[in-house]
């Protein structure tokens, strides 16, 4: 596999050049003090742990994968020893509250980061990152005991963070949880159920875990409206902060997965645990949808790192490997072939991917952008939009980036030829490690129904407003050159619009209108929103190319997107006008 | 996973009442004492040893692999005594020679044995499927000293058969390999060379391997044309036909690999091994595509095969398990939750599925049928189209079946949500197992440019007139309740046809044009031909739905795939339109 290379450039140009989020920082009392030169000195700081020290163990520690015996979960070799030297640079807490010890950093530096991670190794990348979730869950709802009990060492590192919600028989569907919790007369709460599916449930890279658990109270009302949250350490922490006993949770098996082997996937068998409720009771999906929306960007921005790593490995390959001939104006006679580059096909597979990871990173900053507004703007209307974007595009950057992402890492095996199926090559570990993206946090299926149905259809429409608004400014400025491909992006603005009208004419007397059309809908939402990027980037470079040469190609790839990606409209649109009705002709006995 | 069901109905629904295959065996002399008892009997026979012999061991079979120690490959428990039964029904020989032993099957009869045997389990029916196009490359360009030396004991399992042609520097450009064949002065060759990812180079299920090999004489011209084609055999056969000493061939390692971890991918070295010609000097390509041909279907059917498979664990799945509510009308309110089959995104998933399996068998059945007529038919001019569309439709079975194959497993691992990346559950086995399908025996891409290139442009349109005229010819004849649908097939069969002028007239000043569309213009082609055949099926149903209620669905499924697949030309032809401009606009340093 080619040696991982942060792309700083591009990193540089989205948060500079295309967002300018200096501009937000210097509006906003806590990030005043933050600029970007800063910023990038952290971005290279952590770029020089993921290559050196993260990627380079993801091959091996993939064959070695978790081991399991008695309770005890075992990572890779080198794991701890990499987790640690993270820990103690602060990394764990990066965008953790300062208060307790962390870096602070608004989520559009942070999300450059987390690419880094995950792009040098997904399963590795997990551990912290259910961590930082955990501590953003806690910092928003737990009350002051537990935030000065177990904060400050999540933040270090010292603990790590999971979340507890799948059950054997409860995964989408979280109503039907078993998972219960009893009042004790301390004011604790004894734990008691089976969850499944737990990442970072059990592991040896750090001393202590702070699972976050979804359990029901006695008296709770039934279905996802008596759920609430609770902290269960897995040794119990005493009053002078040193570790007590081993707490009633264990850990029951790990599971045998197709990839991301080397994080820990584990069975946790509560057993009168003694837990502390956090937030207000039956409230708990709601405090852990603050870690979920957190996450959800976040196992978006796995897909990317994927994506990165694959266009970097299959670019690699296309140029050195020799095979066939190009058009005769281009041919390298001294060999015995030309480079497969040459080849239209090889072209339309890594221009594919380089367009999903540049306009993906994009995408993930633009998000970050959004969530650093509704965090740290001083003022309430741009906290307020940025609310109301961030609640339209979390959905998308979950699904949208996954599904690219993961369409990005089988490109790039293709490009490999047989060597891409080749374990050696690392390129198939990339296809295996990303498929989970598309499926835990919330299927892609889940997100698609989230962006339609709650966010869109729940607001009759007007959650997309920001976002067609933002569009429209763009449209508004023509960029020379770029005529068509403008044209384009209203024609394809408009056609969003007339799709969500038509699917909202149809909700109220359709009741499977939004299940039926939502994957779709949240593919054209997140092509559509691609073409904006791709030619608000066109927009942003065209007056920097001589002064930063790297840019000269995004003029060029956002030529690309709008005239081979972004077509890809045409037929989601002709599927979501059709609706449900082909959906649900087949009777039971018809499968 | 579910237990494997062979779908045997539709298997006769397809050979019967949509094809009519018995009509074509009546007019050859060689097929003439067939009927379709006797070949749904056959069917029937295959059915019970994909059900209980094969299928049940593929999970094992995966987990253990293929294993080498010094030169030996050891296949999984059980794949040695599987094999020898297979061979001992004569199920290696099916469309072999009967001259020498074979069934002498019709390829439309035997490509459902093969869907059986790749449903039950890829890496297993690479064993005979190998053999079976050895045995018809030799069986076509041997000469009968070779035939009757070899034909007999690989028909009957005894030997098996592989096929070497890559090399570590030339794969899909075969021009370059250098693998050497000396002429001795006995006639017969010394082979000397690397050949990698040799599917079944070596293993221990039969005792004798009989290598197709592809190297270059002395005095060969470069490049393609210099390429001959030799017969070596890994133990030498001696007068009496009892086996000699060990030739100079060895299997040097194997591959690891992303699937189908129960296939012995061998690198292979020959040292002098004594070999021996298959047809003329030079012309070993043309002798080897004979095999390579028959083996592009059989590809396809891999990707056909793990779809069947898939849809059928994902459909189990989705009525059994139970996780939130469906439309108010259906819900089952004495459980505490509906079988996930209610919700619209799962309907389009399985139903996705069910489109390219019945859809995909159809169109193997069809181009099994063309093969068959090609060959077999009595008439020269029926002999002659059949050819046509053997030549057409080779490259798009291979990699059409393959990509929606794919697609569909991916699709049933979706619907599985966490546990389809389980190992346990077997589904996410099929995703590793397809993969392999759209890349080796010429990955798909080559698969587009043998389409578009050679075929369509090389013809300057011609071959695709038959297809053409079969989709005529149904629309001529409406189906009640169908218009809509035939309209729509209708404008599709245009866009084909005014896309491919749009290539062909550009093809002359534009040397990229061909490998810069191909791919989207491969599956232009496949959808469509898909939905000839799923009008086709829904004609050839009509009448029978009160005799056989099984079909009862296919008018449904039908108007699914018009409504909810077909609609994905429009994008494909967006992109054909375009052209190769937007794949060349970056220069190396561009990417």
């Amino acid at each position: 596999m080619a040696e991982y290379r942060v792309p700083r450039e591009d990193m540089q140009f989205v948060l500079q050049d295309v967002f300018q989020v200096d501009q937000d920082w210097s509006q906003s009392d806590e990030l005043a003090e933050l600029d970007l030169e800063t910023a990038f000195a952290i971005i290279d700081e952590g770029a020089k742990l993921a290559e050196t020290l993260i990627a380079p163990l993801a091959r091996a520690a993939d064959e070695e994968g978790v081991s399991y015996t008695d309770g005890q979960v075992t990572t890779p070799k080198g794991y701890k020893e990499n987790f640690q030297q993270l820990a103690a640079g602060g990394w764990v807490g990066v965008t953790a509250n300062p208060e307790f010890g962390g870096m602070g950093l608004p989520k559009s530096v942070s999300a450059q980061y987390e690419e880094m991670l995950c792009a040098a190794d997904i399963s590795f990348s997990l551990y912290p990152g259910l961590t930082a979730g955990a501590i953003m869950a806690l910092d928003e709802h737990a009350d002051s005991t537990l935030k000065s009990t177990y904060l400050e060492n999540m933040i270090t590192g010292q603990w790590t963070g999971s979340m507890c919600l799948t059950e054997p028989h409860a995964g989408t569907d979280l109503g039907m949880i078993r998972t219960k919790a009893i009042p004790q007369d301390d004011g604790s709460f004894a734990i008691s159920g089976t969850k499944i599916f737990i990442t970072a449930g059990e592991h040896d890279l750090a001393e202590n875990i702070i699972h976050l658990v979804l359990a029901k109270l006695p008296d709770a009302p039934t279905g996802s409206r008596g759920i609430s949250l609770f902290l269960v350490p897995k040794f119990l922490v005493n009053e002078d902060g040193s570790l007590g006993e081993h707490n009633g949770v264990v850990c029951g098996s790990i599971e045998h997965k197709m990839g991301i082997h080397a994080s820990a996937t584990c069975v946790m068998n509560f057993d009168a645990a003694k837990g502390w409720m956090v937030g207000e009771p039956n409230q708990g999906l709601a405090a852990m949808f603050t870690m979920m929306n957190y996450e959800r960007l976040g196992v978006g921005i796995q897909g990317l790192g994927a994506a990165t790593r694959s266009y970097q490995n299959a670019l690699e390959y296309a140029q050195e490997r020799i095979q066939g001939r190009g058009a005769k104006a281009t041919r390298d006679t001294s060999k015995e072939a030309d480079p497969i580059i040459v080849h239209g096909d090889v072209r339309r597979m890594l221009l594919t991917m380089k367009a999903f990871v540049e306009g993906g990173r994009a995408f993930s900053t633009y998000v970050g952008q959004q969530l650093d507004r509704a965090k740290f703007a001083n003022d309430p209307a741009m906290r307020e939009r940025g609310t109301a974007l961030v609640q339209l595009l979390t959905p998308v950057a979950k699904a949208f980036l996954t599904d690219t992402g993961f369409e990005a890492t089988v490109l790039g095996q293709q490009v490999f030829g047989g060597h891409g199926f080749i374990r050696e090559w690392g390129q198939e570990q990339l296809v295996r490690d990303t498929r989970i993206a598309q499926i835990y946090e919330g299927t892609n299926g889940i997100q698609a129904l989230d962006l339609l149905g709650r966010k869109v259809a729940g607001s009759r429409g007007e959650l997309l407003k920001p976002l067609l608004e933002d569009i429209q400014t763009l449209l508004a400025e023509p960029l020379a050159g770029f005529e068509k491909e403008y044209q384009q992006l209203a024609e394809a603005t408009q056609l969003v619009g007339e799709v969500t009208k038509s699917v909202l004419t149809r909700v109220a007397e359709d009741e499977n209108i939004i299940s039926s059309v939502a994957v779709e809908y949240l593919h054209l939402v997140g092509y559509v929103t691609f073409g904006y990027l791709w030619l608000r980037m066109a927009k942003a470079a065209a007056p920097l190319v001589a002064e930063k040469p790297y840019l000269a190609s995004k003029a060029k790839t956002a030529k690309f997107y709008m005239a081979r990606i972004l077509p890809r409209i045409h037929s989601l649109a002709a599927v979501i006008k059709d609706g449900s009705s082909s959906l649900y002709l087949h009777e039971v006995g018809d499968f």
